[in-house]
């Protein structure tokens, strides 16, 4: 492999001294994070100054999709820099339009309108708003069991515990209860019965609730952070149905699961459906830039087509962030990035992934596809109790710890949350580190192992 | 000079007519806008598809504090992407503690924790759920005639027409007034009465809200998009000693007064006064890569010592936004583009808008300094009545759609709000350009003129 890591450990104690002496870090107790300090990345591969190197099977935050350093989207940012960094919103430039196009051109449906943002938060907000002033109500209803950003109203709508210590009780967010037949909150115990009765989970909490009440309810796609749980057949088309209904617009967040992570370059293609409000961000351009957006239905853009939309930012439609989603998305369709995913997934992660299930005690579900899948780690294949309690920290969370330590001492970097490891490497990821990472990934569940009863 | 743009016209409507088709537009009517296709920019300018070359005096959205297309900045960010594009905010890395140590090392008093951001309205909203999360208490202060962006905790906050789509009564936030002697609140006639009776006001106001219930107070050190009113001197600090009295958190957002804009680095450094947070965005890198940030008192961060600081985003600390800022500040150091700013405004354009002032019956007030200047437009002198009405649109707007139309033709690229015009070339700009573009001021002025009693 082509990638060969220099050690300098010196120089990694400076870049650690200095960021702690200035850098305040999300999430976390500044007294009690030891942050690795990194010297390069490339590919699926990332390495520290001692000369480690890591696999990246978290994609860091789940957003570098087409892998690290992807030398046409290095190209295209160093070309946009030498031209035109910066430009306010409220003109029109060749990049911008260039990459609306190319976003528009693969969302579902009519979603031909792209509002750019810097981020996946941002994307939220103003989809929310949308829908508020397209509808004229205020509640949203939003999943447990969901992240949707860190922003007030992102924040209230986030379905996890990230939420408690920035909630609002009058922040017009009701959250209600979305499918996952492994820890069914329906008492379902099949796909077909944990749909119906999500539906009708969700049709009586509306008309409680009062449809005309409801501005918009927001699903991710495929629930992410929180868990992968892939939608049973008829779910989403469910929704739609409903939200239809009542006139209640439909949000789809995939700001996680778009652009290539499911295999599609939509989660929402798996299942055939189109939202009226589609937000994205991360895989857009794998993060080079910060780039987010809304993707908007003819029906919601006309409604601000004679009224203004009371909705903005600085960064709106950034040149740089745009030239990199262009060739983000170009390459993507050019090397066959997303049909990668899916082979990846469908040959590869999905049948290694069960397989490894069945030697591990510690594994109680794997789901999910293309290259978005979780293993539900549990204390007790029987009872399915986690392997950790909900929102663990320190002691209590010792054998999520464990494992996630005998990953990184095995050169792989995972995506750990609560009881679950989720296995998210590139789409670009080639079969053979696949399986280098489950290989690791087999080793080190020995780990969770251990903490089994 | 040496930008000589050529003229491309088809390329132009090409690009206008892909805008139309997928592009939507902040803080607008669709169907009623017709965006300028811009082909390039340099330094002091930008120009269009016809060879039309404007001279910025908007700094786009007031952000590209070093001028278009730094040579430094444009080298940074094209190294940085052969390097590191993004890296997860868990980890450290040398561009992030780096420009974290150049902000905090510019700061004032112990603002030596950084958070970043991706734009301004992030860091404002990270900045009120710290002080929330530091006093344990809910409500926000905020004045009438302000801006702090369009997320929803942001745009409640924000003290102008565009919180009205947006507003959440239950926002917890209140708005008072802050001086503002050209049209003072409190029927002063000195900047001392001004300042006493503000002082008095916002104490009247705490008292009657409860001191016990209020978090965070926060300004913008000198407000911009609602008028550049520079603060009478003794405000801030009655400010910040009235927050000390009652244990309040003062955040002083300078996401548009910060880095050079005012001839200093902060605004801050004018009134001598340390706020707990301070925002910024914008002028960190220019804009050349989405950035924002708040820097954090050494008391606050301690509250997050221990405890996590529960919030977050994708992009925080982003490492080609981060190696932007150190070029940034960099450059600006280097080639004492803070004083220039310093000294254009105060020997250039603050002695040559009085001068015009004093040609035309438009021009009510010339406020404020370094490269932050607002003429306040009137249709009458004497009873100071606004060239157009708070909030004016369509033929109400006229007089100030003329007045920027005549800059526009002029050659002048204005920024234009309500009845006002401000003077916000980058901190960059020369002597020579800083009168050339009064010149063409002076002239439009004419059109504002025409609409006087
Ligand atoms: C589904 C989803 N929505 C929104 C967000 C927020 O995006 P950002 O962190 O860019 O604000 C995330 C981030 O993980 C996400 O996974
Ligand atoms: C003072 C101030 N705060 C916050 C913001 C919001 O910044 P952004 O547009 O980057 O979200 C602005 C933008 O103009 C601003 O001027």
């Amino acid at each position: 492999m082509s990638v060969q890591p220099s050690s300098d450990p010196a120089a990694g104690a400076a870049v650690k001294a200095a960021d702690r002496a200035h850098v305040f870090h999300s999430w976390s107790a500044q007294g009690l994070i030891d942050p690795l300090a990194i010297a390069g990345a490339e590919g699926s591969y990332f390495w520290d100054y001692d000369g480690k190197r890591y696999l990246d099977f978290s994609c860091q935050l789940v957003n570098t999709n087409i892998g690290h350093q992807h030398p046409k989207v290095v190209a295209a940012i160093q070309e946009q820099a030498a031209k035109l960094c910066t430009i306010a919103p409220g003109f029109a430039v060749d990049v911008r339009s260039e990459a609306a196009r190319l976003v528009a051109e693969r969302t579902p449906g009519d979603l031909d309108k792209i509002f750019f943002t810097n981020g996946g938060a941002e994307a939220v907000e103003n989809a929310v708003r949308m829908a508020r002033l397209h509808t004229g109500r205020s509640k949203v209803l939003s999943a447990y069991r969901s992240y949707h950003g860190a922003t007030a109203a992102a924040i209230n709508l986030t379905g996890d515990p990230r939420r408690w210590p920035s909630d609002t009780a009058s922040a017009g967010v009701v959250h209600f209860w979305a499918p996952f037949l492994y820890r069914s909150p329906f008492h379902a115990d099949s796909e077909a019965q944990e749909c119906e009765r999500a539906l009708r989970h969700l049709e009586d909490t509306i008309a409680f609730e009062g449809p005309q009440t409801i501005a918009a309810i927001i699903l991710e796609t495929i629930p992410g952070t929180a868990g992968i749980m892939v939608p049973p057949p008829g779910y989403l088309a469910g929704v739609r149905e409903i939200c239809d209904r009542y006139g209640i617009v439909f949000i789809l967040d995939e700001v996680m699961a778009g652009f290539g992570r499911t295999g599609h370059w939509f989660a929402a293609d798996h299942f055939g459906v189109t939202p009226d409000l589609l937000t994205f961000a991360k895989g857009v351009n794998s993060g080079y830039v910060p780039l987010g957006g809304v993707a908007i239905s003819a029906e919601i853009a006309a409604t601000f087509d004679q009224r203004p939309y009371p909705g903005g930012l600085t960064y709106s439609g950034h040149p740089l962030a745009c030239a990199s989603a262009i060739a983000t998305i170009n390459a993507m369709a050019e090397e066959g990035i997303v049909e990668n995913a899916a082979a990846i997934g469908e040959n590869v992660i999905g049948p290694g992934l069960r397989e490894i299930a069945e030697r591990h005690p510690s594994v109680g579900e794997v789901r999910g596809l293309g290259v978005f899948w979780a293993l539900d780690l549990v204390r007790d294949e029987e009872t399915r109790e986690p392997l950790v309690p909900y929102n663990a920290s320190g002691a209590d969370n010792q054998p999520m710890a464990d494992f996630a330590a005998a990953c990184k001492r095995g050169g792989l970097w995972p995506f750990v949350n609560m009881n679950r490891t989720h296995v998210v490497p590139p789409c670009t990821v080639t079969e053979a580190e696949a399986k280098e990472g489950l290989a690791i990934l087999d080793e080190a569940l020995g780990a969770a192992d251990a903490h089994t009863v």
